[in-house]
């Protein structure tokens, strides 16, 4: 049922790991396992859930295709990077991801290091770079935005929170606002992007803020359930970690039924922030559906 | 002799740790042990060269405080970052750090990964914030250099190029490009900041470029030669670990003899490139004088 969904999917993201590839291309010389590690880590087949959000978003203020592209290459090398970093052995010691050896697996700890340092320092060149919007106003404040979504206060602040959640054990609050700042605050990046590109007025980027803000949730809800219902075939990495650990999560709080209630009825909130939009927003409506009906 | 130089760099230094300090407030709640590490591994009375390299490069074109101390703020995020992952133990393992324990043996392992991201990100925030320039052209400008001088083909590329040389010996030709990345790039993006806070003609950007490139290098024989006859009071860490590690180094491709006269004709060459700039050059012309002649 989302198969048309599923097909503008993997359509963006072609043309996304089609651009990354390109900003990846290795480099001769005693670093091309550097380059080798980075295009390891971003060039594996993810769903590319982010650089959708970011070019379906630009389509509804009419934004050209290039910046969108370019931009959902910078966000998705940002999430490469924190999933190379964060299945660190200091970190979640993760072996698989996509069903692959992680990147300190395929090559060793350090590499992983620098390859995640690497592509989180060429996301900012990307979007600094004036092909990625003629005016410099715009490109400044996406690199703003992701740097904040993905800094202390965003991404790494929720991995920090993450840390402290394998020994203390967090309430319902506490875990939403982690979950926010973890994977929230990229996804909010995604969506509010577009608008930033097409420099559509402040209530429109605040209604695909808030769009991201439920979105973000209900797919950390459903990533929840997947550890507990799903199958490490499909999702390509090993599930019932977070339980193993002890960590409170949206299911341990919630219970399987309130758990699954929750996501759906955050789906059907983000997608009616869209209102607006019209029939243009289809495929973003789409989306919501899809994060809470996915198998991986 | 280096005294008035000495006083310059400690007041410059201290405006932009002030500076820094009021961007790592820390945040309360359970991330806050992130904050504090951010905050460990940056305000730690570094000699913050690159810092003042910003300021005095500023200085020649008129641009205004402000601008150069928040661009030397977030040079300096990315030196701090850059030390706390390059002491991984994944990497060099190092356990001292100006005298003190490193990031990662004073919290964890885990939370020195996120400190360096989280310093990282933050750099281009800072940058990015209409506070650093009016002009966002000339921010877009500052990001995309520093991403560049701080990526895989500058700092992050020489770090990778360091690893290999663990395992392979480097000739003096792959020595001298593996520095260029690992501490010229970020002294060279230093220098330059200041031509492009102050909107300087593409040949005085040069000369400063000029000037980095021989003062990095000079800088760098200087380290190697502390290694080897430093005193680890001095310096606040281990010395004789490259020479332990079996790693190329300046000094055991040359000879302490050649690699002294060698980083005293640099430090002399790259004052040359002053020339041009007069009197108000004379704090940058002291700079190359001090790099060849610190203890530490």
């Amino acid at each position: 049922m989302t198969t048309k969904l599923e097909q503008a999917m993997s359509a963006t993201g072609a043309r996304v790991e089609a651009l990354m590839s390109g900003l990846l291309v290795v480099h001769e010389g005693p670093e091309q396992t550097l380059w080798a590690a980075m295009r390891y880590g971003c060039l594996n087949g993810g769903k590319r859930l982010r650089p959708f959000l970011v070019c379906e978003s630009a389509r509804l203020f009419g934004a050209a295709d290039v910046p969108a592209l370019r931009t959902a290459a910078a966000v998705e090398l940002i999430h490469c990077y924190s999933l190379i970093h964060d299945d660190l052995p200091a970190m979640d010691n993760s072996d698989l991801r996509r069903g692959r050896p992680t990147v300190h697996r395929q090559f060793n700890d350090a590499v992983a290091v620098l390859a995640g340092d690497g592509l989180l320092t060429m996301a900012f060149e990307v979007l600094a770079d004036p092909e990625t919007h003629p005016d410099p106003g715009v490109r400044c404040a996406l690199v703003a935005a992701l740097a904040g979504a993905a800094g202390p206060v965003g991404m790494v602040g929720g991995q920090m929170m993450d840390l402290v959640a394998e020994t203390t054990r967090f309430d319902l609050a506490e875990t939403t606002r982690l979950q926010r700042g973890k994977t929230g605050a990229l996804i909010g990046f995604s969506a509010e992007a577009g608008a930033i590109l097409g420099e559509a007025r402040p209530d429109e980027r605040a209604a695909l803020g808030a769009y991201a803000r439920d979105l973000g949730l209900a797919f950390q809800i459903a990533d929840d359930l997947l550890d507990v219902e799903g199958s490490a075939v499909d999702i390509g990495k090993p599930v019932g970690q977070d339980a193993a650990a002890g960590k409170a999560t949206f299911v341990s709080l919630l219970g399987i039924g309130e758990a699954r209630a929750r996501a759906a009825a955050l789906a059907d909130q983000s997608a009616r922030h869209l209102d607006r939009f019209g029939d243009k927003a289809d495929h973003l409506r789409a989306v919501a559906r899809f994060v809470i009906e996915r198998r991986s």
